[in-house]
């Protein structure tokens, strides 16, 4: 059996998540690169294919839709299986809409599109294709955060009645002119309506979904720009309330100077608590009234079988980053491929659900930091 | 020179709190317990006396009035100087006020008093009354939270952006009935208006400002009563607006399961950041953008004099809550003994600042959650 | 009923031990300092006991001898009822045998003696008075210390394997000429054979030894001096062979620069493990293999009434070092005045076994690291 | 430029460590697995290879030696560049000679061979060849690591004067006879002279080595057999005299109980020290005597340009075991392509002077624990 095949837009020069992409999608043996539209400068998308990823001049195509085009018309055994999407955040619905009309499954970076409308209407669109569409919230991956979703599962948390969950940057704390990185996330033409909430809020809330299980029915949002000039909030934090009564907070900056990519949540229930972070991410802190707090540890005797089958060393073999985001592609390969044991990734209907998170967000924050309320849409979602 | 004497109000059978005082202001050698009113019936009072403190029987009087006036009629190289106030917060402002009337300084537990309007008539007899009154916001007296505070005054973190204070207990998380202290804490008639705001969030609000030296002026609070049947709060999370347009949020909580008392403090300037949490009281994390994060430790090289002053043994010996707790007793005795040295112990000024936190924290709850504001009074608080 | 009465021979200017001493044996309020020998030199312990320690002109002795004397004539109810020897090691036999002359009890530093052969001496001088005498190997007075000992004890841990325990201070990594804590223990005339294993490798041989029940049969070590001009070791290695076939390593350092205190216990058994260290002192961490790793934490849920009892706080209020050290004093205090609950102290027997430690060290390292055997005495040690 | 191409040998079935080496070779797009002889038993390599590594049945060799012959015979731009050897230790030395006399670039794990004559004789065929030799020893590829190194290197460090390593595991802590990763490793005809010692002491020696820079001049080691039935050592202490004066410690275990993976060294100079472990393995602490200590991490500001270029991802974002494995393929790919910027990796000279400890701790211990001396080669080693 041959290793699936994908191709890859977005992630030239000095764009770090392509590779992160390309290394995660490859790390399982399962898919390998097979293409890609790395520039809408015909001439960087070709060079950087074939310096940064070692493809063939034919392969690097010169835009996602010649790269699409081009895919259909190679025989099956060559051509690529699904795209994945690793560009400014503007760019996501237009790419998956044309990916899906070729038939081309797609793996997409966060946030899933530009605003909440471009998400439904790419909703509708997958529901009618019949392909698979995944998203990257990568934090879902790691072992431990499968472990902290399968405690709350089996009830060995109890009921819920707080969860917090800050994700915490520095890299933003001065005006970055000359980091591309940090361009496109400040613009609101090529980020959205949020800049620190569409990049890694939104990480937060699905993190905090993925593992509670909860939807968020108010939010009262307080979101700041720091530095002068910039357009979009650098900082910000929420206050929960969720179905079934549990609160919250999510908060999340780009300006806490000094914090590299510091995630954590934490998660109270009636049994038991959960405390885990990213710098940590091989334990997971499982708190108890009645007895001594555990440690979960990736690969360790005692975790479910759910986080042991998210992990690929012997325990104490730490797993990072990478590796998390690997699982993720493993998931979709798996499914692609008809595994049926596959793990749920994160899909569209998380995609819809954070677009609307962050739009809620904003709104909150616009009109002084006043509690809105977080209706789901009728259908999916 | 002799000690200093002093007599202690509450801390009868079944208050841990009570040898928590006697321990932290007799560590230092400069004060010791000389008499006691320890429980409102005058047997237990007695018996606790000799039972809990070693007291001749002729000083553990019925009643603090009593105290008040038995000590006043003793030679003045015997008569008590000060008094420590240890009872449930309903009783702190007639105790108080008898001692300043009977010409006592006191030191008092927090919050303050019941209401804010007690504390602003506390707040006037001391300044009429020329005694001393501290208050016992005990995580002021860490070396480390000394030491963050002086780092924000000398400019290390630059101006400041970002407040977290999150003070997160598990003790309540369950209805506790025959639990004496869980008991006060949760009676109105007793605690106040706030439970678990009034408790610890009112510690929370004091270590953000002491550290910080912000004032809060807009904030907006979601309090929840978790276990049934319960009256005050038991759990909230507070969003904040600073003077100077800083952001922040304190949250605070007694059924965060399986939390014993985490207290963690964390403020972003723009120039530097830190971290501080009781659990590791010894360590103050200090994050740069453009160098290694520094960890400085209590009482070792490159700490403040004002932390090192905060220290009784070499670095490497832990001291903990009641060291903490003991340094505000010896600079509220140092101060007392006429020692210019001594460092600032939180005073009714605290008291007052905390009283407004706790009843604008409830005031905005109530209100469904909404932003009110935080005036200051026109003098003092 | 009064408190206990205590005098201290040593802890003058400059010697912080005798404030610990002072701080741990008052801290429970079993005891109070009422007269000491705090120098030498006669104006200077009149001088120490008023600045120091607040003591009246008539009970600040010129001489230990002076103190002994002096007491005896008081009435019971105010003459001391033990004496702390808080001095350099050298003065340790001579004052611990005149205290017990005039019928004191004894609290000594640690190591008990100059040699091992004094330390026989002594033992049988006790043995012979009837009185108490207990030994300050304060480390053996944390919750979790005791959490591990009673652990082993019950069989949670099985047969023991491995023991690993270091103990690494910097304070001497460079000369340090004018510190009078530095001069004396590394001075041969005051300090004995052995310098750092004399100062704190014996605290590492009692931990282990207090935690595992376990005796030493061989041990082969390697001693270093690395400061120059240095005559006694300051760092060193040990290889252990245990009674019963368990394995181990003592290390020990005053030149492991950076280093505050370090003091760190692993214990490996057949059926679980034990890591505790002093940086982390409330924590004991318990791995098993087929279960998630356990944080035993002092005073909370699940550990044993033994630890539980050498605590004072609620879970998460942190207790360190001087309560640890008063732990010793509280269990002392309760055995004089007849309460069986009393928790074993470190004895006569600990100060011999330490004694012998050290000698055969200092022997094994002389014969360059050859492989000496523990032989144990014929009756105690 | 297309990517290099390697052949594993190894890694069948059951054998994690071979996908281990083939993630860690293909993460960072230079090389790809191109063939295999992954069993002894022919049908199960092809199985293997198809199976596990999606490789055409042509090249899912029956044997090492058809591997070699088969490649050779291909054209060179599908031809294998290098071979990755993922056996038992007793093949590596047959295998590797195989290899290097079929002109096949070799990356090959620990211990580099069987026995140290193996080693001398595979040294001397290197020199030989002009083709190039990695060796796994996989904990140098991290970046903190390397961090480490370079602050030894620049001075920062000063003289080193203690060094402690211990590799602790709890894997073998009972007998397991139907693992087959541990059936090998505890097999005298297949591990080599040494059981715990020859599979992670080896790596503890050259973590110190490599950090170091220093040379073991005499050792003194004790290793055990704790588990009954069992040949070889599973546990050991080892003291060690270092070229220069420096003294210090190995400790290595695989009856650890509840030990995962833990590896940590302490470094110890005479202006700064140095503690690693993997467990927290993108942070390096460095203590001074004169200011806090620091806290450098993988790809923060502030560190070493070495460091910087083992990170793939920016700060906070976890790098682990894998990726660490990945920078050994990384610099001994970047070395094939010609690239002199790639940082040196472990070679036949580690090799040696790891056989050379290996055997030589054995030797020490079943002289009863004597000291040897640790004398280098005439050439090479």
């Amino acid at each position: 059996m041959a290793k699936l095949r994908f191709g890859l837009v977005g992630g030239g020069y000095g764009a770090f998540i392509g590779q992160v992409h390309r290394m995660a999608a490859e790390l399982d043996g399962l898919a390998e690169l097979v293409c890609g539209a790395f520039s809408s400068d015909p001439e960087r998308s070709q060079s950087a294919g074939a310096q940064l990823y070692k493809l063939p001049k034919a392969r690097s195509y010169p835009s996602f839709e010649a790269m699409f085009a081009g895919e259909q018309q190679l025989p099956a055994l060559q051509r690529m299986d699904f795209v994945i999407i690793a560009t400014p955040n503007h760019m996501h619905y237009p790419i998956a809409r044309a990916a899906l009309d070729s038939g081309f499954h797609v793996m997409c970076d966060k946030p899933v599109t530009f605003s909440l409308s471009e998400a439904l209407a790419l909703q509708q669109q997958i529901q009618n294709s019949g392909l698979t569409f995944g998203l990257t919230h990568n934090y879902t991956g790691y072992a431990m955060v499968r472990e902290a979703r399968q405690l709350v599962r089996s009830g060995v948390i109890g009921e819920i009645r707080r969860v917090n969950c800050e994700y915490l940057q520095g890299w933003l704390a001065q005006a970055e002119h000359d980091n591309k990185q940090a361009q496109w996330r400040t613009d609101p033409n090529r980020a959205g309506v949020a800049g620190c909430f569409g990049d890694i809020g939104s990480h937060a809330e699905n993190l905090l979904s993925f593992v509670t299980g909860l939807q968020i029915e108010e939010l009262c949002a307080d979101l700041t720009t720091f530095v002068d000039g910039r357009e979009l909030d650098d900082d910000g934090n929420v206050l929960l309330r969720m179905q079934g009564g549990a609160k919250g907070t999510i908060s999340a900056s780009q300006i806490a100077l000094g914090k590299e990519n510091d995630l954590r949540l934490q998660v109270f229930g009636t049994k038991a608590s959960l405390e885990w972070q990213q710098s940590d991410a091989n334990s997971l802190i499982v708190r108890y009234s009645d007895k001594p707090m555990a440690v979960h540890r990736s690969g360790w005797a005692g975790t479910s079988a759910v986080s042991v089958a998210a992990t690929r060393l012997p325990a104490g073999h730490p797993e990072g980053y990478l590796e998390a985001f690997a699982q993720l592609y493993k998931d979709f390969c798996l499914t692609l491929l008809g595994d049926e044991s596959a793990e749920v990734f994160p899909t569209i209907d998380d995609g819809v659900r954070g677009m609307r998170f962050i739009e809620q967000v904003v709104a909150s924050s616009k009109a002084g930091g006043q509690w809105v309320s977080f209706v789901a849409p009728k259908k999916g979602g």
